[in-house]
């Protein structure tokens, strides 16, 4: 990623004090949407990185869902969704993970991830990385293998790339914080 | 909308039995997903439905985030993000509504939505129309102008349309049930 167009990107994204919790300053990427210039590189990025190199793009509930779509139909590739439980009717193959307080559930609907199936994984915001690590497993459940993870910000100093590096070292992160 | 293309649409929404609820025959459009032609095809509808009548597009959360914000990005135009209560950072503006059992709440960051503005309001699938109709008031309080909605498919059955006329008649269903 060049530093310009970084640059770029952390410059539209706006910041908003004390959200979701006192103390934290909150990313926000919806300003992106504002920018359909922006948008349209953004994407173009995104499948660059990916063109080739997978057969599908899994993205996660529900920013994640925005890139993730235009980046499969850049590839033209499928796009499956990754939503939280409940949400996707039967058949579906669920993973549960931690979180600070509590865990979650995700789940997707196997019959879309075939075995062998390269799979990127999408999302805005990879943070802790637990989200992504469990979609992970999740598609390596259903028979697919994770090839490549992207995000359009990074906030490194939680370490997330660390709980991804077991399925692939082909992590892309736009901006990093 | 012609025929065969509502028919190529409805052959490529799955039928899922019994969800969310016994009795319930559920369409389940994340089978469009697998199509990358098809989903071109269907973008490619909606913003010629769109094109010169719209200066920003409204997707309601999550599904109507997929083909909403490739409507926008076709269009070249702004992507507003329509969310459940507690989701957007602040500020914000929100409406209520009555669902069958009790009632829900929505927003808007309202920064997006300038005094004037037309909106296109876009989700997946038309029911009862609750959301829809919350949406656009939501909008107008804003200062927007609702000047049409779009929908995958409509459930012509619940009568949908007649919540949103008020605002406009221009609304675009691909496929009818």
């Amino acid at each position: 990623m060049n530093n310009s167009f970084a640059q770029k990107i952390d410059e539209n994204i706006a910041r908003v004090a004390d959200f979701p919790q006192q103390g934290i300053q909150y990313k926000d990427i919806t300003t992106l949407f504002q920018n359909p210039e922006l948008c349209g590189e953004i994407t173009d990025t995104f499948a660059e990185f990916s063109r080739g190199k997978v057969d599908v793009v899994c993205g996660i509930e529900s920013r994640g869902f925005l890139f993730g779509i235009m980046i499969a139909q850049k590839l033209n590739v499928p796009f499956v969704l990754i939503r939280k439980q409940g949400k996707l009717p039967p058949p579906t193959i669920s993973q549960s993970y931690d979180l600070e307080y509590g865990s979650a559930t995700i789940e997707v609907q196997p019959q879309y991830i075939h075995k062998g199936m390269r799979a990127l994984i999408h999302d805005d915001v990879l943070a802790t990385g637990g989200t992504a690590e469990a979609s992970a497993a999740l598609i390596e459940k259903c028979g697919g293998i994770v090839t490549q993870f992207s995000f359009i910000a990074e906030l490194s100093f939680l370490n997330g790339r660390e709980k991804l590096n077991k399925f692939t070292s082909e992590i892309q992160g736009l901006v990093s914080y």
